[in-house]
């Protein structure tokens, strides 16, 4: 059996002890162990903030962003070698293995891409100047620093590629070295993607650590010029938080927690746009077993159409074949572990206290090619709550696998907007439709209860790729229960890690220290 | 004896219990009385969300900003009302009073102004549209959503009308309700100015209240559409952060503490270099007695002439005479209340535990045309270190009145950042001096530190009006110490009341729902 290793202060570090087992969740064995035992990690802090952080302010934004384009091709060119290791401890289908590996890759080729235009000064400069007094002799812009601190990017389970090279794509544009922890359960992947970096020499030492295991004291090291990233349960993001030297310390917090999206059919639709609604449904159901932070929960539809869209879901639902993504003919893999299994059985228990079951045994399977009893199968489920707004669990209890329910309502925009927004905040909300009158009242409301918007119409139909993705483009994150954080959305998820400063004085002397001398 | 009332749910509330006195500070007699001693807080919130947030919602951004427009024409008319007010109450002297009044005025109309162009959807849009897919069927665009709840504003006693109206003016443009709550020592000014506005109708009823006294339960009631946004100490900041409810509803939180704010000269300077620094430091020693966020707290000078620069400002600080605003030839007034006095009596003697008195008593002593024995004069006080890094309190403790310690450098920009990082956070840093190589090394190493960097220099020095003015076109926040929160800078205050939102899907749909008709 495999130990994981940690790279910490340059070197590779082995635990001798505390070790907990990583499995196989197609099939429950155990394929590896890992533990941070041992790590000093104000050494690890110490190190990142004597080396690591130096080394890379001692480069250009767009000298960063050419490390980001570099290492994007290291882990292109081991595609196929993360997307089995994804398999075997992730229980990924190939393409659910893909969306994480390629969601890696393709982040950090973002910003490598905008990154190239940042600029050659330290500071990057954010805005237009503004003549603050009668003449240009005092005069303001804004500025963005590189924070004096570490990165730690505490990731979850469900994306163990893209939810580390998201946060550190951001992290080291900005300047500022990491110290990531993937969730352990699903940590191989992680750390062959550190190991194929540190080989490649990637970023300059002590730009990137790795804690497989526990984070020990980290978080109660950590200070102002410190970032600490978080993806995970809403519990979870909850505890940390509440952490007292975080706050003692005004160490920076963004957090990103899983939430209750919901997919929102406007009433009298084309049939392109049922369609497309039943494909993304289906497809935001089931894709990774239900565990992504951008997965449908609540489906909403107008109560006129409730019954055809049920029975079309039912039937395309029918349709996977959940079991071990190494046996042919599987379209959904096991949920990540044992754990994560009993909280699916428990969760849709509680659901059935305010909804039926539509689809779905709501309770483990065995799973297509896997021994019997074996691994950690959860079958595709639907269920209903005809009074959506007084099924209350159906709006606070997300369940992390691939559960949604089907919640009828009168069609207005008003209604459905102040359903989603019974969701407490959410990463997503999906909504498909070409009333634009009616479109425009929907996302009035629900906007301050969202992070994104995802609009399906006939327009979009074509090349559409799905409200679960978080394309580095556009904003990762949402209000309230889903965190309140930021991530990606172009520069937005980079100024996580950037001071904001402003300065003021003769427009010659602040220009000349913040605009960059290609554009001059 | 007047006593004070509060404006909440549409009508003035006066309590029968519970009151704190207000006090001149010039001559210590009693002038009002204020309690909020009766108020519901929970109408208090239901009131602004159920009318004040949609009646501000229903206006454009556009229409919001006129109203801001209007306000400050409203105040402007009864200057020289407000100024009296804030002699009585805060012992200013008119220019001091002046600072604080027209600075509300301004900041209105500045907002007013900026608004006027943000067009007439009900979300603001923000950056550039992108295509996310081979076509033009899948393009995102952010979008900003006015907050769904009530924005608390707990203001600091040395700015009643200023601080008032710096974060009313960017919720109120953001389209969400405000309740303000000024420091009930000095709350006259703030009270008069509510009493104007609510008179001139020039907010929709709900979208302003005002809490005279303490806050009672009303942080508790708080939740994820809320906004919180304090000035004041660090350690009552800190106090607040903690609130429970606020982390448990992810009520999102904007703190503007107090910091050691440094000002330094650099080496060689030229003659108008020095000038201006000793312009500009006995100016944001004395202004408002030294009870600013943004005064000057270390000074910085190169050991070469820290002789020279110490004698002048002994003979300048000589100048100023403390004593009743109402007296002639007085020019700085006493601190604000008995507890501010004694706070600075008990901080600069902990300051001299490691540095030593250059000019000034350290303790109260009689102002002119004051009774002998009355009120709370505190005379510029002028400290000196020469272990700059070894005197950690000059670093961490701040006193809030006209007092700073002269700490002489090595004279390089290295040295020069790392000092002004010891203070963990502050809010602007001011630098004196025209060598471009050096200022950019000092930027490069102290933008981290601070939320704003204000360069003296030959050229500004004609217009330039002195570091302690937080101007509305730039940031007023910084970060560690300072509290971490960003206010002004433009529209930058203005999105701390508002949701990001990334919008997907066809381009036309997106732009329909967020381009404004004129820029069509």
């Amino acid at each position: 059996m495999e130990t994981l290793k940690s790279y910490v202060c340059g070197r590779w570090h082995e635990a001798d002890a505390g070790f907990r087992p990583l499995v196989n969740p197609a099939t429950g064995e155990e394929i590896a162990r890992a533990s941070s035992r041992g790590i000093d990690f104000g050494e690890v802090l110490e190190h990142a903030r004597s080396q690591g952080g130096p080394a890379l302010r001692s480069l250009t934004f767009a000298e960063r962003a050419g490390l980001l384009k570099a290492a994007s091709k290291v882990l292109r060119e081991h595609r196929d070698e993360l997307l089995e290791l994804s398999r075997v401890n992730g229980g990924t289908t190939r393409p659910d293995g893909a969306f994480d590996v390629d969601g890696a890759t393709g982040t950090l080729a973002y910003y490598g891409a905008i990154g190239r235009g940042l600029g050659d000064r330290p500071l990057l400069v954010e805005g237009d100047g503004v003549q603050l007094a009668k003449t240009e002799g005092f005069w303001g812009r804004h500025g963005l620093a590189p924070r004096r601190g570490v990165a730690v990017h505490v990731n979850a389970f469900n994306f163990p590629a893209w939810g580390l090279a998201e946060k550190l794509a951001c992290s080291i544009l900005a300047g500022v070295p990491a110290v990531t922890k993937p969730a352990t359960a699903t940590a191989m992947v992680a750390v062959r993607i550190v190991e194929l970096l540190v080989a490649a020499e990637a970023f300059p030492e002590g730009a990137l650590q790795l804690v497989c295991g526990g984070t020990g004291d980290l978080l109660d090291r950590l200070g102002a010029q410190d970032v600490f990233a978080f993806t995970g349960s809403a519990d979870t993001a909850m505890a940390l938080r509440d952490r007292q030297n975080l706050r003692e310390t005004n160490t920076r917090v963004n957090v990103e927690a899983d939430s209750l999206n919901a997919a929102v059919l406007a009433p009298a639709p084309s049939e392109a746009a049922v369609d497309l609604f039943l494909k993304d449904v289906v497809r935001e159901m089931t894709q990774k077993t239900g565990q992504k932070c951008t997965a449908v929960r609540r489906v909403l539809v107008p109560a006129a159409d409730a019954e055809r869209i049920e029975e079309a879901l039912v039937e395309r639902l029918a349709r996977v074949v959940p079991g071990d993504p190494a046996a042919d003919g599987v379209t959904m893999g096991p949920v990540a572990t044992a754990q994560q299994l009993e909280d699916c059985e428990q969760g849709v228990a509680e659901l059935l206290a305010c909804t039926r079951l539509v689809h779905g045994e709501g309770r483990r399977i065995d799973g297509t090619g896997a021994p019997a009893g074996k691994g950690f199968f959860f079958p595709p489920t639907l269920l209903r709550a005809d009074d959506a707004r007084g099924a209350a669990a159906v709006h606070q209890r997300e369940v992390f696998g691939p559960v949604a329910t089907l919640l009828p309502y009168d069609g207005t925009a008003e209604e459905a907007a102040d359903l989603v927004a019974l969701g407490g905040g959410t990463l997503v909300t999906s909504v498909y439709g070409d009333d634009m009158d009616w479109l425009g009242r929907f996302t009035e409301g629900c906007a301050p209860f969202t992070g994104r918007i995802y609009i399906g119409s006939e327009a979009s139909a074509e090349v559409a790729p799905g409200s679960g993705i978080a394309l580095p483009q556009t904003l990762h994150g949402g209000p309230g229960r889903a965190g309140g954080g930021e991530e990606l959305g172009g520069l937005v998820g980079v100024k996580a890690y950037l001071q904001r400063v402003a300065l003021q004085g003769a427009r010659g002397v602040v220009e000349e220290l913040l605009v960059p001398n290609e554009s001059e």
